[in-house]
């Protein structure tokens, strides 16, 4: 089959034919891939960013954002069929210690994450297993979805832990209305009636933020904090959700955030620098937010069916793969590029 | 100034003239009436079945869904001033027990009922206090939104404490698409995504309710638990919330919840009669609600000035106080009913 | 191998000759039993109570209270060697349905019970899951801990859940101090700080109830709702743990509830007869409870292990199990009956 | 009456005669003092540290942690009769925003803070309003209670917080086991039943930790963190409550909680540098804490009157504020300095 495949860092991955791979221990699923997102961590991963906290061998197939059909099964699974259409929680988790016993998939002790750490699904079939298998209505094109199972699952996630803090009357800053954040907004439309505030540097993201619910819109162009403040009277939002996280973003995040409010860090790249007495004095919490859980996905998933959360994407042929990462790179993808082998 | 007495029970309330209320306590607030909604339990009053319970004094006057406008302050009110716009939490409270330190307005171990223990808001001027204001948009016409609270905030309570149980891919049901239940049905729409199922004896209710956010509604006639068990692949509901509780609604609400779900009694007048074999094997649990809290209420009303629960209210002048109850008794209100003095 | 095994209702089991049972499933486990609790179960199980809905063939062997010593592992199983010290979840899950992937094991859509359904645990060996192994300190004789299996996590798992309920300040009544309400007790003294109120018939299960950390203790005799009210001052407990529910537990169990409070059916065997007036006009709950989590048992272990939980044991040789089943029924038994092969 | 008043920024306050405190407002309560404790704060005070904040006009009575006798009482307060004996709140709140409706006293928009911002409890009588009593046993000896009203209610409301984060076989790591780490230690074996591990520098602190509930003690002399580690089989603790906050204690705190942890910040000084990606790759959360609510302060009287909370203090008599201060900054006070009129 053919494969996006990396050979060294900092050069662009190939398409290499290679072995489909097959089901080896009990519970493993071999999905027909239908789509695959391209998503700006591939571009990290070529930059070597990835090198030491994964340890891939390489060559090996890029691409973490799958969907597709079940293509055959292990003897242990029940909870999919040959045939089904699936979406991929992106890290398989064993299913056996305390985290997953909580449903905490995100924190398995023992998870893997195809596409970082071994083979990914950049090519005709991925190697996964019966935890990783979300099924969906068969109706269901995968190429759309894909970009859910990694971008749509860490932006759901956050906003479902953000719901309890988000009753009516009060106000959520997004920052960064990207691949993350488009989703964010969705989810906090559909989910919660808080106002919502729509912080981006591009305006044009920033028009699909209003039509997407966003109430208020700032561009960052440094007056933003204060903008904040005086839509909310002076005292910031009760919480922020900041998909960047980065270049300044975490201590404007924190800076926006009101007395007794939450920042929730889900961006990365940047350092906040806090002093403790401005933690306590207004009792703030700042919160790590990490991909999300099994249901999270399925939930999400959900929320796709009944159209109230949907995806701008833009599909090239697998074989395209070193298109779609330079036109991301360039900036030149609206919404999310989706490889369809 | 005019007031809807009652002078004796099985009679109708008459028009007295009567003296205006003053501030007597520091924290006192008379507020001149804007709208007063007519309720079912206006009738129960007249009937005399809170006769024991609240021992009123009569004659007084009902009325227990009261907004309007300020009137005067005691010399210790700091959180509204005259001309303020206002709707009345329904239950004044002493803010000092446990619960109202806690925040659980409806649990004050020192609340009075205005229209119930003593003279209510069907007048031109009622006496309250200022715990019991919630300011308002100077815009809103007090006869627009004085049904939101009681019918209101016991609808909101309710959803609100359902909102963790009630993530993608759930189903609630609501028994009685009515006063309180038409705007349950809004607050599910506007704060959860879950699948509201509704169920009523009354197919212009259904309609309304298909309206206001429910995928599916259900006539109540015999086989609608049949219904919702099929609607919901023989589970039944994650959450079910009853309006109504009587007249068999309260078992066939219990039967429409589903294993590890949660049946919410918001009706009341029936008895439910359940083995503790069902709800151990289950785990399922009984949930009871009652008004709500100061703050249920703000939130509420925040909903309602984004457009997001409206009502359907028939006005009368106050001298009609009769007729309106006399239609309501009837089923000739579409709504509610409002008088405006 | 020595077996209990039941031939026929209404008859006590015999020790039978068996096979051993192997591994047949890659997450199949074979535990040696080191411990086997006797219940109330079983004997309702001999009665014929479970007939209908476990429909287990006949013969075979009963027991769903088991601690012993992995014997063998399926392929897949990564959580347990060989030779490890084990308790085990009594019903098996499948780990792939929504529940088991939120952690409510409970609630498992694909769950057996072994004991119940098919062969359990009184014998020398058991066939099991590596989902329903929590792992022990190698030190753990499983005969002093196997009760924990099913009587303890089902104490512990209400005890939990009713933790947020409990602050300092408030008080919690225990209806029943018998095999499961004796941990109960423990697990609130561990867990909380409320004042623990214990209701017995039994003057001894009280006198054990007062040494394990009950503040008062009440005999029911009748005037035992009344002296509830009266030691907390009128209102009611808090929360009450009902391990009874039947022969009016049920009720007065809901009678002694405070407004606002809980009411935590545990036992079974009565029905509630409740009109919904009262439920909403104090806004009282009624909660199922049923087993635990898998999270549960292992934390309750952790308990144990600390020393704040004991039980109190009285060991038979497999072979008296038909003793050990006539002691119990009986009234014979201080603590819990178990047999140790 | 006699009052230890602050005349100018870094001088000692001085013992002036002051005309009695009279009530003024309908909700206002004269308390005669019992017992004054004397913080850190206070030498803060002293220093100008927080002028700038609280802007107190010179001179002004000091002390903000207090406990006595109702001696006087405004028409409108219910809760509290003149004799009763009482412990306050550290904050006297409004009862009118939507904080305090939610009973979030420490974030009421507008409250005062006596001893900072204008007259406080060293004297032998203090202007207090009925909010911020809490009515104690008659027995209670205030001198003995006074120093939970404000080292007590923080340590309280932070352990709170924490609790459902502390299920049996998790570790809480506490950093500083003195005024406020002391109380904290006994509110988590009171209410919890995780590891306790205390980090100090003073082995003193820590030998009484041990008495007090830590399991282990770990002297902060640089290898703490890796100590920690080592204690928790290499993952951190997953909680750890930060009663330092400041001179690096803030950076091991963090590098002391475990992935899906909580890191409290409690004492301040300091300032946090993390990278976000730290934050966000293990999930882990940084919560700020301030003070606490008046039901904070409410249960944790519960826990002292149970014998669960005790304070090691030592009294001086008003007159010998200088030398309490003096003998605070110099190390010399062992548990709490106590003023008593």
């Amino acid at each position: 089959m053919k494969a996006v495949r990396l050979h060294g860092y900092h050069q662009l991955p190939v398409i290499d034919e290679v072995p489909e791979p097959t089901v080896q221990g009990p519970l493993d699923v071999v999905v027909k891939i239908g789509g695959a997102g391209v998503c700006r961590t591939d571009l990290h991963i070529i930059e070597g960013q990835w090198a030491e906290a994964m340890s891939p061998a390489l060559p090996y197939t890029i691409g973490h954002e799958n969907a597709g059909w079940v293509h055959e099964v292990g003897p242990a699974v029940t909870n999919v069929q040959v045939g089904d259409t699936v979406i991929l929680h992106p890290t398989p988790t064993c299913g056996l210690c305390r985290a997953c016993r909580a449903g905490q998939d995100m924190h398995c002790e023992n998870s893997s994450f195809p596409g970082l750490s071994h083979d990914g699904g950049m090519a005709e079939y991925l190697l996964t297993s019966a935890r990783a298998c979300v099924k969906l209505d068969p109706q269901t094109r995968p190429q759309d979805v894909a970009a859910l199972a990694d971008a749509g699952i860490t932006a759901y996630h956050a906003v479902r832990k953000a719901i309890p803090l988000l009753y009516p009357g009060t106000t959520c800053v997004v920052i960064g209305a990207g691949g993350l954040g488009h989703i964010g907004i969705q989810c906090l439309a559909a989910l919660t009636a808080t106002r919502i505030i729509v912080v981006d540097r591009n305006p044009d993201a920033l028009k699909l933020a209003g039509e997407l619910g966003a109430e208020h819109t700032v561009v960052a162009d440094g007056g933003h904090v204060d903008a904040v403040k005086d839509l909310t009277g002076g005292t910031g939002a009760d919480v922020v959700l900041d998909f960047v996280a980065e270049q300044g973003a975490e201590q404007d995040g924190f800076a926006m955030t009101a007395r007794a409010g939450s920042y929730f860090v889900i961006g990365y790249g940047g350092t906040v620098h806090i002093p403790t007495l401005d933690i306590i004095s207004t009792e703030r919490n700042i919160v790590g937010n990490i991909v999300g859980t099994y249901n999270d996905l399925a939930e999400l998933m959900a929320l796709a069916q009944s159209g109230k959360v949907t995806l701008h994407t833009r599909t090239y042929p697998l074989e395209a793969a070193a298109e779609a990462l330079g036109d991301l790179d360039a900036g030149r993808v609206r919404g999310r590029a989706i490889l369809v082998p």
